[in-house]
């Protein structure tokens, strides 16, 4: 904390007084639902001014901090017309300085804009290692990280412009919503490829592009019809981040005494947000523990922490036409805040999505945060999150596949098992699912590069409900084991650099063994898209047998819609008698296979090899 | 089901025509709640016979079945005094039989008796394999299966005199509470010494003694202040089962075309109960699959399967003055039937207690099943079942005290993440907790015979939250592996036989090593006994640290009454610090180590010794 106080001393010096440096948001938009507004308004000794808006706009509040470099002004809009205001900052009658603000007209319909959901399929990529489609910026004036390919915690290059010259990529594979790592700056000295201690929340970081080319990566997807979703991190900035390094005041994050820089690790129980047993010390510990040492924890009991994130995360929304977001640590927030957060937001939005990161491993645990979890509802808690992530689900695939014997609870018994806790869940298909992400071993690495797991577990994954989600690369097998750095799971994509060898973009780049993987996962994705029953049907399961999982995704209210999915997971081809299944092949006579087209009959037994799948679109 | 068939074409010839064999209940009493009764009537071709009481009451409905063996009379009980009456089968004018049948006057208080609760611990044993302290019923002409101690699946002798004439034993431990396995008649050719294939349910089993013998134990144990549970089996009866044998109706039963004698087994796939996704097939192989070849599934979506059920167990709660039951295999029951049998016998008694064995693995599948759970509330259930198994934290028991090393997720954080669901339960002091019981490896097996994790595992059990029971035997470190056979898992309990070189149940007659298990666990269950933080109060819980777990119980409205528990499941001697409890310790300056009297200070930090615990009285 002393280097923030010296800093702090600093700029007293560094600038005139009354000099604006930052009004924030730093453009605003006219037919807001909530018409009230908050300027963050920084400079030098600001707080001793006084500001005037011409034309006049109603000023509800001016509030200061005990640092006196901010201002925070509450403006009512809602008479606010397009186009340019002047905001005058004075001292008695003088104007000290001036600054223009802009309210643009809102984009028609942006307040219905529909968010992602179980129609979609989630591509998640990290900018860094993706592509690299503008060699100029990978290193930055700006910033302090250079580009060095050959360290594998270091910035390698990959950048926005990669991600839209390789959306064919994306596209063709049959994914159809784009989710990103964070693209904001990250201006830490080491590791701010990941993106996850952020610079400033209003400024994409510029070795990935601007926030222009942010808005075309949107533009560019939605004229394919796909969808955009940011990562966003309200829990945790970068130490870096300007206004960590001023802060408005103290308690707008959780400062420790007598760690260095305030630093204290969380102690990562995210339990102890929910467990009424839960000592407050271990409580403290999680939600106001530092993620790491770059990363202060934001104090989000403070009403304008939170307010400054709406504000934020609308702005986004609007300037770059989202369609979602992804929220990063969520039980680490503070749950009352980032609950404010989450409802203004989708006040705001009220057909929008956003999926948080609950990184739990109890069923109970991830559904208490789902907006109106009855298990939440146990501890009058409501969290207004629509969507959370299947992590049990994510924890069990590898073992799931690698287990081919069949003995009680082991192998596809675990899937049968799992499924069985939907119900806690007040809304099923609002549930994200995936074999991983940027976070844990790589799915094709626990699988040991075995294409015909992988099979499996895509064909499982694009078949369950809720919004299945692939972490880029594994469609192509690409192995990287967690215990060897966080870099191994986070490899550069083959053929995002120009002077990679191989480009695995291309269908004429990819490998034998690569094309396995992708055509098949292509073919599946894009049956996927149009499968309404995949998308909204409930599951009817049977138990397995001989390590053989048979379920069905149906509608109960239109039999003629439904798919029969086959999945055995045993060393031996099997004939499995259909007779068991009646209730769900109903008076269907034949199924056809989506990925060879062919037709197959359902009246007495059905063949399948060992270790595959068969996916029947019921006839 | 020929054999069935057979039968009954058999007793038609074998008694006179009219002639009563049986009437069940064998009697009842007076100033019941529920007034109507309902006799079960077996004689050959009763059905075609009138009934006509004397002195007359008022008979509701008389039902007949498919089988004319059978007479179902309801009559309304209400204005019946207690004695005898007279009961007259006619064809016409012509009496053709009559039975004497007896009222008692209901025992004074008897509706309200108190169930067991989280106040008691459980010691629950096998009475074949506990004590025999009456060697002439061993083998009885009666019953098939002959005493044969060198079986491991065989009798071996022990009864109900055996439990009675060692009450003092489990007395001077420290239970308060005692749940036998089944001691109703198991007529079956092999394997009847567990019980639970029941022949006669309104007959105890003459090799474990008479009715008279069975009240006799609960007024034993009541002149104690001990309490009794009875072990009841609705799900299932014995193939010998007169009932089964001449059933009254073919939909008494689950029957299975094509499986001998109607056999098919269950696929014990429980979650079928409460999964939206599972299919029928799968439910009914659950519910109506049998439990074993010997084991036929009653039909409890049958009223009057139902309706004999509660009659029974009532009529063995008035008749042993019983203050619980335990329900065996409890999901596997029609979930409709089996509620409305346990809200009828709750009616009857409302403060008694019922634990159902819902063996189940996930905390919200168990949570499902407790009377008023949320979680059953997400499916419109409400269980009605007062009290339910901790399954889960057995099942971690062995796991814990086996990981000496603290990592993420291991050793004592397995406790401390298994509590963090406790809110899913709406009663969570009315929750049995246990290490083992007669259906899993001995927890001291699993220890490998270390009495140092033996008593960390005890220490834990007896001051969690929940109702603790003790599995006979593991007090002094006996060991049994299921892989050997149930047997193992059930020996005979050293000192019950006469000819036994070794009596564990005198002090005199224990090995050192039997001491060091039997002392600290009477020491710790007597303690206990009488403190209401541990039977009522809440819990506070420190995420456990270098294996260290620490928790508190507490009352919040008295911090007077107050336990601290430290366990240090590393393997190394440790110096706590104490800053880190605050909460827990509050204004208390020192703590009396229950075990040891001995008091500790609590103003820095606390020494424990590796692989030991400490139980701290708050002063």
């Amino acid at each position: 904390m002393k280097n923030i106080i010296s800093l702090f001393i600093l700029m007293t010096f560094a600038f005139g007084i009354g000099q604006v440096q930052r009004v924030e948001p730093p453009y605003w938009w006219t037919g807001m639902k909530n018409t009230e507004l908050q300027l963050l308004v920084h400079g030098n000794q600001i707080s001793e001014l006084q500001p005037e808006f011409l034309p006049n706009i109603p000023i509800k509040k001016i509030e200061k901090t005990e640092n006196p470099n901010y201002l925070f002004i509450t403006v009512d809009t809602k008479s606010v017309q397009p186009g340019t205001i002047k905001i005058k900052f004075k001292k008695g009658r003088r104007t000290i300085s001036s600054v223009d603000y802009r309210f643009l007209e809102r984009r028609e319909g942006s307040a219905n804009r529909k968010g992602f959901d179980s129609s979609d399929v989630i591509y998640l990529l990290m900018p860094d290692r993706f592509a690299n489609g503008d060699t100029s910026n990978d290193s930055h004036p700006k910033t302090i990280e250079m580009a060095d390919r050959s360290q594998q915690g270091g910035r390698h290059g990959g950048d926005i412009q990669g991600i839209i010259d390789h959306l064919d990529y994306i596209d063709e594979l049959g994914a159809t919503t784009l989710w990103s790592t964070p693209l904001t700056l990250d201006n830490e000295k080491t590791y701010s490829y990941h993106g996850y201690a952020c610079s400033d929340l209003y400024q994409m970081d510029p070795r990935y592009g601007s926030n222009e080319d942010f808005a075309r990566l949107t533009e560019a997807l939605h004229q394919r019809g796909m969808k955009h979703i940011m990562d966003y991190v309200p829990n945790h900035w970068g130490l870096s981040n300007w206004l960590i390094q001023d802060l408005p005041a103290q308690d707008w994050l959780h400062y420790w005494e007598g760690g260095e820089n305030g630093f204290k690790r969380s102690n990562y129980i995210q339990t102890t947000q929910l467990d009424p047993n839960a000592s407050k010390y271990d409580a403290k510990g999680c939600m106001d523990g530092w993620f790491d040492y770059t990363m202060p924890d934001m104090n989000e009991s403070n009403p304008m922490v939170i307010n400054y994130l709406v504000q934020n995360t609308i702005w986004w929304i609007e300037s770059a036409n989202l369609d979602g977001m992804r929220v990063d640590t969520y039980p680490y927030n503070d749950k009352v805040g980032i609950t404010e957060w989450v409802t203004r937001v989708m006040e705001e939005y009220p057909n929008l999505n956003i999926v948080g990161e609950v990184f739990m491993h109890e069923t109970a645990h991830i559904a208490f945060w789902q907006k109106d979890s009855k298990i939440g509802a146990i501890q009058g808690f409501n969290s207004n999150l629509p969507s959370v992530m299947d992590f049990p689900l994510h924890d069990i695939f590898p073992q799931v596949f690698n287990q081919s014997e069949q003995n009680w609870g082991d192998g596809l018994f675990k899937v049968y098992d799992h499924l069985t806790q939907d119900f806690l869940y007040p809304n099923i298909n609002n549930l994200l699912i995936m074999m991983g992400n940027h976070d844990v071993n790589r799915i094709n690495q626990a699988f040991d590069g075995d294409v015909n797991k992988y099979k499996l577990a895509i064909t499982l994954l694009a078949t369950l409900r809720g919004i299945p989600q692939i972490y880029y690369g594994d469609e192509i097998g690409m192995l990287g084991e967690k215990s060897k750095g966080d870099g191994d799971i986070r490899r550069d994509f083959p053929g995002g650099w120009p002077s990679d060898p191989q480009n695995a973009f291309l269908e004429s780049g990819r490998t034998d063994g690569q094309k396995a993987y992708f055509d098949y996962t292509k073919k599946l994705l894009n049956w996927r898209k149009t499968k309404s029953v995949i998308h909204k049907g409930k599951t009817l399961h049977f138990s397995p047998m001989d390590n053989v999982y048979v379920y069905f995704r149906y509608f109960p209210e239109n039999p003629n819609d439904a798919v029969m999915v086959v999945l055995n997971n045993s060393l031996k081809d099997q004939q499995i008698d259909l007779a068991r299944f009646t209730e769900g092949i109903q008076n269907h006579q034949s199924g056809t296979n989506v990925i060879t087209g062919q037709d197959i009959g359902l009246d007495k037994s059905l063949e399948i090899k060992s270790k595959s799948s068969l996916v029947l679109d019921l006839n």
